[in-house]
């Protein structure tokens, strides 16, 4: 299995997500990569950030999901595919699969976002509500792609996805190409990979941060005890990062090339969302200010250097907004 | 005077527009033009949000700023400006002013927004609280202006700023040449009849639909009655349309040539920032998501049809946005 992931890693690669970007661009806007002067002053630090939150869906992965459209095989294009999702991936990938005439299926657990469920139905998806937890959803999306022939787009271990989401990091470096640090939160890992990936290819010595919920350290712990780790199921705030395990192929991508990983509570992940709101005026999902916050926490080791923090998504339902906020 | 400002009037053309953009697109991003399939589906029509809160200062004021700081004239470089503000149009003249290194005075009443005040300082202007609401704060800047050489900058009859502003209607037309409505909410008018200009010089059959708050409907009496009517004092949510008179360029340009101006209650006004958490994922402040809440409130007229609704800005404090949301 080990052999099946090395060369997996060896197809995310520069060459590929050159060619991601060629397709990505064709399908949606390049994001923009703000300074926010007052944050940058509270910081000590250039602050910059890039923001997927912009992007339809509102989040980065549809950026992989584009460049995995464009390469379905006939196969697919008939038979269509499945996703498991608590919501960023699987309305990209219908978002992707729409423009690209694919039938599309969404399996979210029975206690999903409602606002994301109605999403990923108007991007004209199937939605099949199932299971307590997301782990129970992806159970019963395999089973489906078994039964069915559907085809299971998992989020994790696909080099397709993976190049696409890179296309990010080149928008990067062609507009700001003296960067210092990269801030990415890590859920399964595979934004983060893509980041690592082009900083690997354009200036190594860039430092990339992640991070995650303290509450659900799966990377952290993988790269601490410097083997995949699933860690416990715990509640966090944080939907996007609650992950008790990172996904193999991101993981090998990113346990040579991380710098750190930041660990933040459930105060400071939702105390990032009241930050993002007030000082770029920003609406971000808890994971979506993660990198934020984060940047807060490790505020002196940040200080003169040229910072980006990537703003992931947006999906953040109104209920949710307002038991923030008050 | 109304010769002056027919020569103003004259000053904002599609000439003068075209020369701004050559300026505009060095200093700041072209923003989305981003389409909401749910949006569309609850109204019927084709809906997307020109996103103006995305820019630098979030709000669509910063293009009328950079045009007019690239244009100065020595004595100005020298002696500096003053403009009288609440909020948008004075941060975006000292953002673009420390840009140009011009000496920047901001005079704001002083209940104003303190989140505001901040940004403001944050761009290295001189901040100047005075006077119990916007308009003792216009006299003041005004006799700041006449005593100090410090020259006044209004925000509604200089065409350097309407015709900045209005690079943001060539962006419109250039991604969606066969728009048939634009919405855009109307306070002093200058961003509407910048609007209205880029309409009648590339095709004067779009619909021109103004928004403006029922409780100060400044613009629409005027248009009504056939004169310039200033409204009496009221309270509104929607502080950027909160002008009891339009200026006498914008009403110039836009009395023949806006269709319809649609008001809006207290209750729509701020249910147009919840429609725009929900449906968009983007922060708007009251008076920018004034366009979406018009659009919902004419939806009959809208059916089928290609709508662009100008998010105008974001500048919200999260006090205002927790009140909203409870």
């Amino acid at each position: 299995m080990d052999r099946v992931y090395e060369e997996l890693v060896h197809q995310v690669n520069m060459l590929e997500i050159f060619k991601a970007r060629r397709v990505v661009e064709q399908a949606i806007k390049r994001t923009h990569l703000t300074y926010y002067k007052m944050l940058s002053d509270e910081l000590g630090t250039n602050l910059y950030i890039k923001h997927e939150n912009h992007l339809p869906t509102n989040s980065f992965k549809v950026r992989g999901a584009v460049n995995f459209m464009a390469h379905v095989s006939p196969e697919i294009q008939k038979q269509g595919v499945v996703v498991a999702t608590r919501g960023n991936h699987g309305l990209a990938v219908a978002w992707a699969a729409q423009a690209q005439g694919v039938f599309c299926n969404v399996v979210v657990p029975e206690n999903n976002n409602p606002e994301l469920n109605a999403a990923i139905l108007s991007c004209g998806a199937q939605l099949i509500e199932h299971g307590d937890d997301f782990y129970e959803a992806q159970d019963y999306c395999e089973e489906l792609a078994e039964n069915t022939g559907l085809y299971y787009l998992r989020q994790g271990n696909e080099p397709l996805l993976i190049n696409g989401t890179a296309t990010m990091g080149l928008e990067i470096f062609e507009e700001l190409p003296d960067v210092d640090v990269v801030i990415m939160s890590i859920g399964g890992g595979s934004g983060c990979a893509a980041m690592a990936r082009v900083i690997e290819g354009i200036n190594p010595h860039v430092n990339l941060i992640g991070v995650q919920a303290e509450r659900m350290p799966s990377f952290y712990e993988s790269w601490r005890q410097g083997k995949k780790v699933i860690v416990p199921s715990a509640e966090t705030v944080a939907e996007g990062l609650a992950a008790r395990s990172v996904f193999e192929v991101p993981y090998m991508i990113l346990k040579d090339r991380i710098t750190e990983v930041v660990l933040l509570s459930e105060k400071e992940l939702l105390d990032g969302v009241k930050t993002a709101l007030r000082y770029t005026q920003n609406l971000a999902e808890v994971a979506g200010a993660a990198a934020l916050a984060g940047a807060f926490k490790i505020k002196n080791d940040l200080a003169g250097k040229k910072v980006v923090a990537v703003m992931t998504g947006s999906n953040l339902s109104l209920a949710r907004l307002t038991h923030i906020l008050t």
